[in-house]
């Protein structure tokens, strides 16, 4: 057995024994989940940018495909194809809000990776844990494909693959396949399969589950095997793209970009796609015949094919538009998938389309402007199941309920919560950008080099990346 | 003036500090070289592989094109498309013999270069200086195109275009264009263009000078502008075919080499070329229609094109041939020109031909076996002058002069030195490997991945690398 089977053996061992009182074994679903020979040959990145803090060490980590934008730590971790940004991490000196408290920070954020596996997931810096303000750890993990951990400390869990946890601290949890948990800390939950759950604890509960049998067409994870269904399909058939781009050392933009507007050299563009002011487009994205209207962030992982895209649009992380409109202001929420076959969905200004909703349909759906759109729907009449007005919503106090989902609390606060959160996100990455105020990652992630980061090639390390460090 | 400009600032003043006996300005021959351009883009490479010994920092160089093959320091330096291997450094605990001593090494050997312009320079580790056996150091000097730096400390010099100086300890020294030198510890000289020397002090002393003119076509440096002639306009006709091997991550090597064998991924391989067992391929050679028989080597910069080796052949670092075919055993030394034009070019086994010869002829020529050839030979009248057997120079005990070759001293003791170094290389290299005994570069350089490492691409330190330690 080489360093790096022992390495993976030991991520396995040390999982289980935090996940033991479910008496989860996550052996069967990861060993032969990524072969040795890519562990051994896809390459990392590391940003090089005068706009980022950078400080990368790792020892004997494995970090095939990673992309690190900006100040990381790994010991002994596998990450293959991960995307670990650390661009939003907190300095030294600033006051971080939470839970209450104001709390002022001694030193710059770090983000703090051992032992874990990590394949294909997404990991957003920035903890939103008041107990461990300075620190983003995530340890003793295993997260599976385009899995995504955002804003969150997160140890001893396991993620099952399209399974987002967001603004959450997780210990010792099972997250089902294609399950979204924004719920603050959660301990030794084992959450099933496509559930939705969204709680801020005294405002509002929200709680959908996908129907039985409804995901396995998109979706199925089972032990000993690879994920598999629609959205695997989906992503192998478009992966021969991005294999071109991660092979060249540096690449030229294809089309023409506002110098307000940043595209990532990591993005796929094929005609005819166009990009307007204050555009945001992440690595991994997959822009087709795309246009995208002024403000718009296409974020890692996204596919928007045939669609239009009308301004000041967020497609989250993992979220895929197919023949798709969306008016302005529309936000379409993590791993949604929103697909017109061979018909428009027209979704109006203002919507909301909650992370880990399905649209699916033969027949063109148009969705009225401020809606709240969640779950599955193929058809008007799921639609009708599945959303609700946002003026409505606001009028709500104590709960409703509706085909699948219930939802506890109060609709204004959730609405605001939401809104407000929309518009951080727009903030954030230069949206508003005026030529002068609302500097964001638009206009920040323009220059950016990339180290390019190798594994040894033979001896017993084979697979594993000497130990780097990396300082202005 | 940001960084970067600053930094080539300080290095010229440094230099010229270091030259001012000669009153010896670089600053003409320097200013406009490079593009400031080409340094913000070009990306550099760094081994990663257990054969060698990695810890490779700088602090705010600028290493476009820099291939590093193992530990490494630099510290304000610009190298600029240069190869700084250090895969022959001498280990900690082993015995170093030189002038007379014994000396046991009490740390492993690195390499330090401070202050330095190296502009497509090869640097080659392994201080032959007994004074300091565990440094290799290069500081305070500028060195110009395909220029090599072989085994030696240099301190405070400058060093015209594909000027060589090996085994020796150079301080405060001008070396002209396509000058050789390999003369022990030389200090405040002035080497013209063109002079081929080699010294063994108390036993030979070889001294050759290209006739007046004879280089202009090849190559002239004047002040204010690019290197020109012959050479220049050769390389750069066959750079395209680089440019691609170095834009992408990793590559498949595109013909059968035996499992003895290595062929470096930044070599240019084109049809119809072969390789036979115990070869060893370094990065930028370019082979194209060629065969290498059993046991040669094709070192960096060379360029083999429409010829064959028949065995245990050395082209050495920049040598150049074009439709010749080598005996066995036959050594081309540093930066030769052969070229046989529409007619072939035949050297017979055994033969020396000595570092910085041209041999450029329209019509056919045929070198007897076993002999030694220098200088600058056009036609079969030329050969004559400017080679002599072996044989007979073995038996010159006090010296002789030929055309424009003065030799004094000991003609055994001079083959013997020379056929020593090149069963050397060859043993070095791998190309007496048996199968068990006699590993070399040849076996050990197979599996050997790269780091890429790319500059700031805005601010301030736009062009410069951030600081980077890579460790086992």
């Amino acid at each position: 057995m080489n360093a790096l089977e022992k390495l993976l053996q030991r991520i396995i061992q040390r999982v289980n024994i935090n996940l033991r009182e479910f008496d989860f074994d996550v052996t069967p679903f990861i060993e032969g989940l990524v072969s040795q020979k890519e562990l051994e040959t896809v390459h990392g990145f590391y940003t090089v940018s005068p706009q980022h803090t950078l400080d990368f060490r790792f020892s004997h980590s494995n970090l095939a495909g990673s992309y690190f934008l900006g100040k990381c730590r790994t010991t002994n971790a596998i990450l293959f194809k991960s995307d670990i940004r650390g661009d939003e991490l907190k300095k030294k000196g600033t006051i971080f809000k939470a839970a209450g408290f104001a709390i002022p920070l001694t030193k710059n954020e770090g983000i703090r990776i051992e032992d874990s596996f990590l394949m294909k997931t997404l990991v957003h810096n920035y903890s939103h844990d008041p107990e461990s303000p300075e620190r983003f750890t995530i340890s003793n993990t295993v997260s599976t494909h385009y899995a995504n951990i955002h804003g969150s400390p997160t140890d001893g869990s396991f993620l099952g693959p399209f399974a987002t946890v967001d603004l959450t601290t997780v210990n010792d949890c099972v997250i089902g396949a294609y399950s979204y948990v924004q719920a603050g800390e959660i301990n030794h939950f084992h959450i099933d399969c496509g559930t939705v759950w969204v709680r801020s604890p005294g405002n509002f509960n929200f709680l959908y589950r996908y129907p039985d049998n409804a995901l396995r067409p998109y979706i199925r994870f089972e032990p000993g095997r690879q994920p598999q269904g629609e959205f695997v399909d989906f992503i192998a058939s478009h992966n021969k793209e991005f294999d071109k781009i991660f092979a060249t050392v540096n690449r030229k933009i294809p089309i023409q970009v506002p110098d307000t507007a940043s595209l990532d050299r990591f993005a796929v563009v094929l005609p005819e796609t166009t990009i307007a002011e204050n555009v945001l487009v992440s690595q991994r994205s997959f822009l087709q015949n795309a246009s995208l209207g002024k403000g718009s962030n296409a974020q890692e992982n996204c596919f928007i094919i045939n669609s239009n895209l009308e301004g000041y649009n967020v497609t989250a992380h993992g979220a895929k538009l197919i023949d798709v409109d969306l008016g302005l202001k529309v936000f379409v929420g993590f791993n949604s998938f929103l697909r017109g076959q061979n018909s428009r969905l027209q979704i109006g200004k203002d919507c909301i389309i909650m992370p880990h909703t399905i649209i699916d349909s033969a027949a063109p759906i148009r969705i009225p402007p401020g809606s709240l759109v969640w779950g599955y729907i193929t058809s008007e009449q799921d639609l009708q199941e599945n959303s609700i007005p946002l003026e409505d919503l606001r009028k709500i106090t104590s709960g409703f309920s509706q085909g699948h989902i219930v939802f506890e609390g109060n609709g204004n606060s959730f609405v605001k919560a939401f809104q407000n959160r929309i518009m951080h996100i727009l903030d954030a990455n230069g949206a508003f950008f005026d030529g002068k105020k609302g500097k964001g990652h638009a206009q920040r992630n323009q220059n950016i080099s990339f180290n390019i980061v190798q594994p040894y090639a033979e001896g017993k390390k084979k697979g594993l990346y000497p130990t780097m460090v990396i300082k202005p």
